[in-house]
């Protein structure tokens, strides 16, 4: 299948789910929810859910367990949206524009924004925890587990404490890979995780896919610091080389524009070797890696 | 037992469990956790933990299902923590002192503070879905939606929206009420309900000790509205008169201190009430509701 025209229609079915599961939000609460709300379906490319998607289909083509990993999916993204919340305010990065868009404090103040944040990180936790889940609910646990890892002081917000509190300061390139690692790698790599156990994959294939999703979490974020050198403010979305200006390390930083491109290559090479050996060669996640090294270009 | 002998007792059991269940926390985040312990063990009265094991208590006395209830008690305590390390920063309450001694963002600033409150929120999650518990499986899915339900945007991050939202406002009474009951009162309830779940109570029992949960959440709310308005800064360990100080509602503004009194005591006895008809009386719980009420004294 063309990757445009998956990446296109899986976009839209992780929209569909995401608006039909934040439906049963409502009530007394309507400013707090439409904080969220905004946030959730101001753009974005879903890639999180797709990934999670791509990777329960290249063990399952149940569609029962489809369905959970698209749920599981959504979860994520709810995460990786409240993330991006907190990171735009005055305290964090202090960012007007995200998505083209204003930011969610700039719309529902500061004080809406950290609770906008609150509520789709605890969201995500009420989803992967939902009732009548087709999984093995020794699954779900596992899930649930991954996901709070991935996502928590050892993980994706610890990162993002490393990187504010690194901001003007010289440190070395391993810092910077635990940055990374943490702050944007480990949610990924958990998408692709939790996209295999919820298609019920064996242990093998949950390993491969883990080495997979490692490899995806590495050269994604290698992509974004060449973006943010590279790019413009209207492509990207948001203000472009904020990270230089904020005095932050990046990977250009460290090794020039040609050789971060070099870099990006080969993680998205060692995402593809990881795949190696599997039944049925799962095409789609060889092609959303190749698209990844492509937003290069 | 004499009550405040059981509440040190506890107390001193939560810390203990606080303190070994946060001890895998630790490599190069220090600072970021550093933050999530000083607010975790600065202070405070352990009431929602305690609350959860004496229920288990009234129940069971199985220790291994009371040390579930425990831990499910310990992550309740980091959504506490996490929600007053929030309400405090400067764009919300604003306040400089909690339990006596600097709020999390004087110490940390409030990227460090907010990111510590995210820290301790999905740590609750990590918590509640470990490998191992004792429980049934399914029962540790219902305990980690119903805290993800009381403490979420229906619950507590609603309540605080709303909080925040009616500063300066006049509104009825209802609205009063629906503040109290998803801010403070939902977490509370949880506390209670959770305690049930881990003791593996029988499913009439759950009902009585929900409803036991839901009037001692509002005795809860109902005096610490009169505390705010007749103690002081001293005693309660953050500023006292804030509330009125913010223009918020609270239940002295709408009936004075004498009637609030008794619609607190009225609150304790129907905890009281809800607990008739168990095979044997909870004297604890009793005893825990009794307590709530003496210290409007």
């Amino acid at each position: 299948m063309e990757i445009k025209k998956y990446l296109g229609d899986r976009k839209r079915l992780v929209e569909d789910k995401l608006h039909s599961l934040m439906i049963a939000a409502h009530g007394p609460f309507s400013d707090h929810i439409e904080a969220m709300r905004y946030s959730l379906f101001v753009g974005g490319k879903r890639i999180r859910p797709i990934l999670c998607l791509a990777s329960a289909e290249a063990v399952t083509g149940d569609p029962v367990l489809l369905n959970e990993a698209l749920v599981t999916g959504c979860a994520i993204e709810c995460i990786h949206t409240y993330s991006l919340i907190h990171d735009d305010l005055p305290a964090m990065d202090d960012d007007d524009l995200r998505r083209g868009k204003p930011t969610n404090h700039k719309l529902y103040g500061e004080a809406g924004a950290i609770l906008a944040g609150d509520g789709l990180l605890t969201f995500a936790f009420e989803l992967l925890a939902r009732p009548g889940a087709s999984m093995r609910t020794t699954r779900q646990l596992e899930i649930i587990r991954l996901v709070a890892e991935a996502s928590g002081s050892l993980g994706m917000v610890g990162g993002q404490a490393l990187d504010i509190a690194g901001e003007n300061t010289n440190y070395p390139f391993e810092h910077l890979k635990t940055i990374h690692r943490s702050k944007t790698g480990a949610l990924i790599r958990c998408a692709i995780q939790a996209g295999a156990l919820a298609g019920d994959a064996e242990d093998q294939q949950v390993d491969q896919l883990t080495r997979y999703g490692e490899a995806i979490g590495l050269a994604f974020q290698i992509v974004d610091d060449l973006l943010d050198e590279t790019s413009t403010t209207e492509v990207l979305g948001k203000s472009a080389g904020a990270d230089k200006a904020r005095g932050k390390a990046t990977y250009p930083a460290f090794f020039g524009i040609e050789e971060t491109k070099k870099l990006a290559q080969q993680a998205v090479e060692k995402a593809k070797q990881a795949l190696k050996g599997f039944d049925t060669q799962p095409t789609l996640l060889v092609q959303l890696a190749d698209y990844i090294y492509d937003r290069t270009h």
